[in-house]
């Protein structure tokens, strides 16, 4: 089996950006992997992307000059860009493909589904995302797991992060007070505790590992849909599909401890999102997830940084790109191109994407990564 | 590498069935697939499915009570099903997991695709496939390539082939009078030229081969994408991706003629589909693909039977589904388990999905497999 490297990554513009299509957003992300990956064919290609319409890889590969190759487009909720990637690096790995692009795009600003599919429960009833994740946090408040302000704390820390990354659209740098004084979205998650609406792309070029100094390759992966959401567990909605991912891909990477990784890019769509996930992977004790941010341990300069990009609070969350957004910043930080971000001496970092399901299962997909300087 | 086997296969009902939901479909599809394995654990699953809403993979899924496992919904227009089987297939060989289902479903009665996407042409122009099939027949027409008469052989032929086939819904038996009689469709296909719509699932179950005496086990794969659809072809739309792939797939297999190949499961959204693919896989030369079916050279009892299940024409095309379904046919036909339809001694047989595209490509994707019986 090869061992497998992130050869280029790149990412578009991210944000509210109604006006470009599909492949004005996957052309720039695909653009910038070329460019650091030194080449522009691929043997393969996977996409993630959870609302693009049939057809859509093929048409903006196309107008990217990419044809006649193996073209699989891959549906896995939040999911969909990290399981491209994992995909790709499994093609790359088996010796299948020789050099594979993996492409995450989204556009959220023009996205529709149509009418509610019969076997879907949320879009019958009505339970969004935003209400499941308010159904959370207003849990760990009863339980006195977590304050008002340690929830507002995720997002002050994650704006603080993007201040040092181009990339993150929404920058502002906000206090705990502008955070709940902010328009009160799924109580109680007020609007600057929930990822914006933004569009982007995402990709990622995968090829075996040269032996280059600069090189990040891949150390483990993981993949896994969530168990029957029957309400019996004593944790909330998502937390045990990511704790079983976790023992999986440690597992995977013969890593012993989640203290080794020096780095986290996570799934932040609300600031309860981040904290039960810090808490699943094991960087905080249960219940302690809170008052690790509020802290600062998962701040840049803390013991355990988190979303040092940002996160999703600060980049938004275009379904399949974000995957990709994720292994493209733990890319750059392993690289030590972070600049004012940068983690100091990162050598391992984890890629962790979670989402779907709702009343059905405890998430539809969880997928991890972990990526290794050499 | 493992030997893959195929240990059992599934197809629900086929035909127009708005009242009954995906998972109902599905359900019936992986029952059947299970029963044969003989074992109903798997270890991961591929989804295909075109016009499926996302997460539905998930949902299906986990209403046959299979959870906690890598779910990967894949999306490949006409092809989806047999890219989830081929993407099931790769996973068995290289030992990344031991028992896996390739599942592919659709609903198209309740099928709905919302505004048209921005990159979109066919939408945006209204260039449907029946428009396009008809075009393809219209040139073969002007040509000499082939006849009225012959385009409404390949719909008496496998109609013909479905009054052995119980789970074929379109089974009357056609002249080629009544099928030129129908009504127009995309002149100069005629209703009874076209793929009825039809809702249904069909499944399979991979694992290592064991060296059981009845096996059917995986020869070779191949997908690709097409060139770009320039009209700078001497051939019609989706020739020359079949021919490709063709190539691909019998060097893969390390097959040196299609003549060794027994018996076919072909593309036959249109008459003129069949008779395109036949000549591009080189089962007839060019040009000869309408007298070839109009002489019975593809029908059963022919040197090369091409769709004995009564193919696409006499099934309907559930997007998803119908890759699948050509591979259930296929290891029915290996095993010698296809009653009055069976292709006497057939060892080797081929499937084939080809569609999407349109005017951007030749094909959005092609996928073939071979199937060996032991």
């Amino acid at each position: 089996m090869n061992r497998v490297a992130v050869h280029g990554v790149g990412m578009s513009r991210f944000g509210r950006q109604p006006g470009r299509d599909l492949s004005a957003l996957a052309g720039e992300a695909v653009a910038g992997a070329f460019d650091e990956a030194g080449s522009v064919s691929v043997d393969a290609v996977w996409v993630g992307t959870v609302f693009g319409a049939p057809g859509v890889a093929q048409r903006v590969l196309r107008s990217l000059g990419i044809t006649e190759v193996p073209i699989i487009t891959v549906e896995n909720a939040c999911a969909s860009g990290t399981t491209a990637f994992i995909e790709a690096h499994e093609a790359i790995r088996t010796g299948r493909f020789g050099r594979v692009l993996a492409l995450g795009v989204e556009q959220m600003s023009t996205a529709f589904s149509g009418p509610i599919e019969t076997t879907d429960p949320e879009g019958l009833t009505g339970l969004a995302l935003p209400a499941l994740y308010g159904m959370s946090a207003a849990r760990y408040l009863h339980d006195g797991a977590v304050t008002l302000e340690q929830l507002a704390a995720v997002s002050v820390k994650n704006r603080n992060h993007a201040q040092g990354n181009p990339r993150a659209p929404f920058r502002e740098r906000l206090t705990v007070e502008e955070v709940l004084a902010s328009r009160m979205i799924a109580d109680p998650l007020t609007l600057l505790q929930c990822c914006p609406t933004s569009d982007g792309a995402a990709a990622a070029i995968l090829a075996p590992a040269t032996g280059a100094a600069d090189e990040v390759t891949v150390r483990a992966t993981t993949m896994r849909s969530g168990r029957v959401w029957d309400q019996t567990s004593p944790h909330v909605w998502g937390h045990d599909i990511v704790r079983d991912a976790t023992v999986d891909v440690l597992g995977a990477a013969a890593i012993e401890s989640i203290d080794d990784i020096d780095v986290f890019e996570v799934h932040d769509a609300f600031t309860i999102g981040e904290i039960v996930t810090t808490e699943a992977l094991g960087i905080a004790a249960p219940g302690e997830g809170g008052a690790a941010a509020a802290a600062g341990r998962t701040a840049l300069g803390g013991d355990t940084p988190v979303n040092p990009s940002g996160g999703l609070l600060s980049r938004g969350h275009p379904l399949g790109a974000t995957g990709l957004a994720q292994v493209a910043e733990i890319t750059w930080q392993l690289r030590g191109q972070a600049g004012s971000r940068q983690v100091e001496s990162a050598r391992l970092g984890l890629v962790e994407t979670m989402g779907g399901g709702v009343s059905v299962l405890d998430g539809n997909a969880c997928a991890m990564t972990i990526l290794e300087a050499s």
